[in-house]
């Protein structure tokens, strides 16, 4: 373990992020499960990625085949990008009917700002205080935390609003993070930047997947009309079945977005990603910027992905993360009654988790707290994290065919975490 | 065929590029031969990215196995990213001994970027006037045809120099291009922006590639040291022994370089890139930057990246560029004798073409002839295509294990097309 953590820093160099005080040396994965160079077995309730399951065996086999009989780039005609566009773009209202796919979803953020620009000819961004989009020079600078002393990036152009919180700013409706929304087009405006996008994950899952109303972005998404913008919906994390009720965040929020980008679990782990607008959007872009990419819907990739989908759908894993959202929900709730440490409980379809916070009447954040929760889980063998902007919020984002057994050996071991450590502490 | 076209138009939205007026519908590929839906077969003299040949079965199997056990990303620790980055680091001269990998070769020339600024609190870029480093939104505007009207991007920081061109601007030392890239420096610096980095491709591939003696870019990348800026290779088309002569093209132009980036090749298609640097701008990079890329260095990316090496390594397919892209020189030369478009012929390893001409004396581009040719060779099995500022130079970069026999249809092929071609028509 020493060995491995000194090869990685003389060869990808300091401040490469691992998980946990003890990091995981894993060798194996299959279903909701991961393995460690030990044989020790680990529950996974943390990788959205491994969408459909580690390993997925349909998904091996598509990626087998398809590697083993063609593996090219789009400027030669084949079936696969088409056959998996035109059903990638069932699963979504009118007009969003067609998409560009990249390997990534940075890559596909990095041009729905470009979108965003070349239809309002404008530069103006907004985002929220506690969100990340991806990794590129351009969008890198969306996330507070994130922007460096130096960095090219959208620097002056881009404006934060407060991050939604459910727990501690009531906005039953969504007027209030939606004048936010107005003030700030309203200061792009007068900077003579002007305003070109809002661009937000429909759940505000790096936010800690605030608790809201179907419907809640309306009032925003409607500021954002009335200006001229374009609204992007980033369902990197939050589309694909995993909110419950919808296949896509996006629909359970009243909106249709001009822009949606999609990434990690498209191809449970295989590089695909995209992004998919309105044909009037599209041809803007398509005639305002050259973009190719080598990689982007290459045959092996569409492969994985239809695998992804064909996977969702036939085994319907968006009814399985509603009923265990909120079975979750239920049994989170019953642990928040023995625990005063745990202030707030909310779940969005297969993402759960826990606010932990100091005092239940200042809720004052317990950051250190949870840190402590998550690194005593995974010594018991339950891989999961943290998040929002006190981090302080459990992360639970399992694998789409978690199941009952699975929730229950999280909540019983979480439920023993808890007792053994006191706030105090 | 119609009907693909309608679909991609429809699906994918205007401008998305194909090669050939009537482009290829691909369904199969093995080694050097592609296979159209009709059964016909190919001769591929243009996908780098097949590196090792279309659908390696070594690389298909190390995809394979990884992929059906376990694919996930670098926050737990797994040998596979370690072990392949020793061995890549291996192949590089010191003090280049550490790495990033990301998903695509643009991630990493944007990455690039941002460590140039990093390392000398400076943003001016300086890059050819005919070249193409990668499609995010800031390294897009280094390629002077991708500047579009809008866009977030370089813009006021980056400076063009002449792209090298062997046939009409002689410059056998260097010295010419280095005084237009301290040109440019001065000019960054008078203008208060500051001299950060030059980028390019050290075979000059997308520019032509023009003939250079070794050690050509020593007088350049001197200029460049003596700014205090960073030299960034990139090495996305001209890697992994494709030079014939060196395994990195810069190692023939006697240069270290800072950073080199690397992509298309590096997994033979499946979506793996990345950079080299030192530990001390990794360091600085890591420091000053957050960066984490959820797909970059998963298990099976490493497996199939390993794959590539052990093949390139294994088979000797460098000794094979070499002595193919001699052989190559010297056929070409003969189509020279008898065709008085041919202007000039070039080669550097595995990358190798003529370039066409109206009238040898006032050597103008006979780039539309060069199209012709390349639509009539595509009509007889022969995939290739063409480059350089005039669009007037055959592209010839097969993959690695091209052998003599493909060579020798590839010649004959040209020959018949060349004949029944009139520069008059």
């Amino acid at each position: 373990m020493a060995d491995l953590i000194a090869r990685r820093r003389a060869l990808l160099g300091p401040n490469v992020p691992t998980f946990y005080d003890d990091p995981v040396h894993v060798v194996r994965g299959e279903g909701v499960w991961l393995w460690d160079a030990e044989g020790r077995r680990y529950l996974d309730c943390y990788n959205n990625v491994a969408h459909v399951g580690h390993c997925n065996p349909r998904v091996v086999r598509a990626i087998c085949d398809q590697a083993a009989t063609l593996n090219t780039h789009t400027r030669y005609l084949h079936e696969g990008i088409l056959d998996y566009v035109e059903r990638l773009t069932a699963t979504f209202d009118d007009p969003l009917t067609t998409a560009i796919l990249t390997c990534t979803g940075s890559e596909a953020n990095d041009i729905a700002l470009r979108m965003a620009e070349g239809v309002t000819g404008k530069r103006g961004i907004i985002a929220t205080d506690a969100t990340y989009h991806g990794n590129t020079a351009l969008v890198s600078h969306l996330s507070r935390s994130n922007v460096p002393e130096v960095g090219f990036g959208l620097g002056q152009y881009l404006r934060h609003v407060e991050a939604p919180d459910s727990y501690r700013i009531p906005d039953p409706d969504g007027q209030r993070f939606a004048a936010q929304v107005e003030a700030a087009i309203a200061d792009l405006e007068r900077s003579g930047i002007g305003f070109a996008a809002l661009i937000l994950c429909p759940l505000f899952l790096n936010e800690g997947f605030p608790t809201q109303a179907e419907g809640w972005l309306r009032p925003a998404a409607e500021a954002v009309r009335r200006a001229g913008g374009l609204l992007i919906c980033d369902e990197v994390q939050s589309g694909f079945g995993r909110s419950g009720s919808h296949f896509w965040a996006h629909q359970r929020q009243g909106v249709v977005p001009d822009v949606v980008t999609l990434g990690k679990p498209m191809g449970n782990g295989h590089p695909v990603a995209g992004l998919v607008t309105t044909p009037g959007i599209m041809a803007r872009f398509r005639s305002a910027f050259r973009y190719f990419n080598t990689f982007g819907g290459n045959p092996v990739s569409c492969a994985a992905a239809m695998a992804v989908l064909d996977e969702v759908q036939e085994r319907d894993l968006q009814a399985n993360a509603a009923r265990i959202g909120r079975l979750a929900a239920v049994r989170l709730s019953e642990l928040q009654q023995k625990y005063p440490v745990i202030g707030d409980v909310r779940q969005s379809g297969m993402v759960f988790g826990a606010e932990f916070v100091l005092d239940r009447d200042t809720k004052a954040p317990a950051s250190a707290y949870a840190d402590r929760v998550v690194n005593r889980l995974r010594q018991r063998g339950v891989l999961l994290s943290r998040l929002g902007r006190h981090k302080n919020t459990l992360k639970i984002r399992p694998p789409m065919p978690f199941g009952e057994e699975h929730l229950d050996l999280l909540v019983t071991t979480l439920d023993a975490v808890l007792a053994e450590t006191p706030v105090s502490e």
